[in-house]
């Protein structure tokens, strides 16, 4: 028979590679927590015409979609926001403002699989809605930052580059260009460092302004654009401004965003941005006829995880945390059979007490329980044998073992565990 | 412009529900964790063919199923099993056996959605496999039994409900039936309930035995049955006995089951079905080409999440994780607006500790910043003015407050909201 695998993109997940997704997951929770975002989830399916209104026809063949059974125009997520924004559009009186909300679960997008680039891949979406000063936008980036240093990266491993489209349409003005070219200059904004310079030169110069002053205008960094100079003085305050660098060469791609966008990017690994995000304050209007202003970023799985890999501090302390997590409270020795239903016991008090615990299903000699005790990573081993209720615990760390009472074994676990 | 909503059978996870959604997770992956479960995570999408290997094309119907861009005939999972048993099955060489392992995800079918059965669902798996032993079937039903009681469910609101499709082939031949008739007959006990008498019998008669014949066998609930013996003297030496009742009338629909089968169910609210499970020794090689013994078993979050609502005791448990997961460690209350930099620089310093803090975006009257606080439910509020570098600690519950430096501020929390 034909083996069957997992479709082109899509990733199995055997246990090593999902403690490295849960570390990641942990890390973005935490750092949700700490800066006191409440978390939602959606649909991994929604109304195709969610992702059309958004983004227009061009997105359809970047998903997956189909027509269910009941007719229905269907797509996987390939993001959250505009789920978010139908969630709160349709809700917003009952929540109190700022709505400092996120969300962590897989999108999914129909392109060709690349390094960091997989049709199934987990997101972090941070949001906050209801509020549209740029102290929220502050608050967001320095989430963006915190994340960062709780996976150990320092000053000298990333950098928030930090823009406002806005700036650019004070530009436009004072340069007599039509409004109506903004999407256009944006677009050559943002291919500025990929694109060839005379093609460049040539396009701003038909829409009415010129390379020139482009440059000129990028090397200023926005120092007379109050939001920008605000959110930069919110974060010099909490000490994080060395993490930070206005770049008006950051666009961001997405036609919806409409003010502050910034995007984290890696400096040693060549300049991948890890996230990105900003202020999208049209969206909730556009898919649920809500106004209510709103930003927000978003952080990919694979990105991050790699960076982590590549970067020796960083990918310790991820090594540190999956030892922990590997780690068995206790793995029970059956030193004779006769007791065996005295060790089931003792593994049900120490279960129902919290601690993880295991044995053998299979009679085996000592030694070899001892073996898997080792392999399974236990911190401790407590054999029942021919004098119960007398058993031994013995530490593996340290080898060092005592005799205790059966019927006291979850305290004693509990002060052997906790003495380090 | 039309309102866009979830799909039917879909549901919008906003805050209070996630956090229930996320009480589940919790109780699923700590039982997981004691009863040394690993986990393991599969790809939302899947090749239909995977589906079709395992239940035949029937299933097909009730999938959400379409061709992908790339031609592929790709289905969104309706369960997890088929893909645990390809993975195994690819690589069960690198795993010591036996593999306990679990996974926590959406699952999809295509069905008239109603209470306690959506089109989208989460589903907790524990598997054994590489292990044909009742000592791992026993396991699994402990972990059952374990989960229940975490959740608060006590002898009075739930059963085990065991039974083992081998007794009924031993039963079949000890009546001369046919084997080939084997499917048919699970078919009319798995109706026994819920089918006419007659009609029961009349079937039963056609292939060859009696509607007496069968209530006599289950009658004698399996007593000499070695596994189910077994089993029953593995729990009973953990205490869980109790919990357990031989049911032969259990034999669950799906045709994969090849022994041990058995179902958790509630005693108060219609008993329901709350999870399921058995053995399937044949899937890894009907997959996957491999000979590996399995064995397993599934919760959803719909049924188990209504039940806990419905049983006070439960309810009360899961009321009381929620207000702890609602906490905010503290809430920084900016009383002069000229030290808000002082302010921004304690909410980044109680974050990098581990505190979950928060702070109002814009200036407000002190009274209202603590209004805020109440509502965020915080713990302790932090009042930074005019005297700075001195702030105020006010804990929430008691009232009490302290004047505090703000440079040992991490410490200062950390000891008060230690004291209950």
């Amino acid at each position: 028979m034909e083996k069957i695998t997992s479709l082109p993109g899509f990733r199995d997940f055997y246990p090593d590679l999902c403690a490295v997704r849960n570390y990641v997951f942990h890390n973005w929770r935490e750092t949700a927590r700490t800066c006191a975002f409440t978390e939602y989830e959606i649909p991994v399916l929604e109304p195709t015409e969610l992702y059309r209104r958004k983004s227009g026809d061009e997105i359809v063949k970047q998903l997956f979609h189909f027509t269910d059974g009941g007719g229905r125009e269907v797509a996987l997520r390939p993001e959250t926001t505009p789920s978010l924004a139908r969630l709160a559009a349709a809700r917003q009186r009952d929540f109190r403002k700022p709505m400092k909300w996120f969300q962590i679960g897989a999108c999914f997008r129909f392109e060709k699989p690349q390094k960091g680039r997989g049709r199934e891949f987990y997101q972090w979406n941070c949001d906050i809605l209801g509020e549209n000063s740029p102290a929220a936008d502050a608050d967001l980036i320095a989430t963006a930052i915190l994340v960062m240093r709780r996976f150990g990266f320092t000053q000298a491993d990333f950098r928030i580059r930090l823009s406002d489209r806005n700036v650019w349409s004070a530009f436009l003005a004072s340069q007599n260009v039509s409004p109506d070219h903004t999407a256009t200059f944006l677009q050559i904004i943002d291919k500025l460092e990929r694109e060839k310079e005379e093609l460049t030169a040539e396009r701003l110069t038909a829409i009415g302004t010129s390379l020139d002053a482009v440059r000129t205008f990028i090397a200023a960094k926005g120092a007379d654009h109050p939001p920008l100079m605000a959110i930069l003085a919110d974060l010099a305050a909490r000490g994080l401004d060395s993490f930070v660098e206005i770049d008006l060469g950051i666009v961001r791609g997405l036609a919806y965003y409409t003010g502050v966008v910034f995007e984290i990017f890696d400096l040693n690994h060549g300049m991948r941005a890890v996230a990105g995000g900003g202020r999208y304050d049209n969206l909730c209007n556009l898919i649920g006829g809500t106004d209510l202003p709103a930003a927000g970023f978003a952080m990919g799985d694979m990105v991050i995880a790699n960076l982590i890999r590549e970067t020796p501090h960083a990918n310790a302390l991820m090594e540190s945390w999956l030892a922990s997590q590997r780690q068995l409270d206790s793995f029970i020795v059956i030193a004779d059979e006769a007791h065996r239903p005295d060790a089931l016991n003792l593994v049900q008090s120490l279960r129902a007490a919290g601690f993880s615990c295991d044995y053998s299903y299979q009679p085996a000699k000592v030694g070899k329980q001892f073996q898997t005790a080792e392999q399974l990573g236990a911190r401790s081993a407590i054999t029942v044998g021919s004098e119960f209720p007398n058993v031994k615990l013995k530490l593996l760390a340290s080898r060092t073992e005592s005799s205790l009472d059966a019927a006291t074994i979850v305290d004693s676990l509990k002060s052997a565990l906790a003495t380090p």
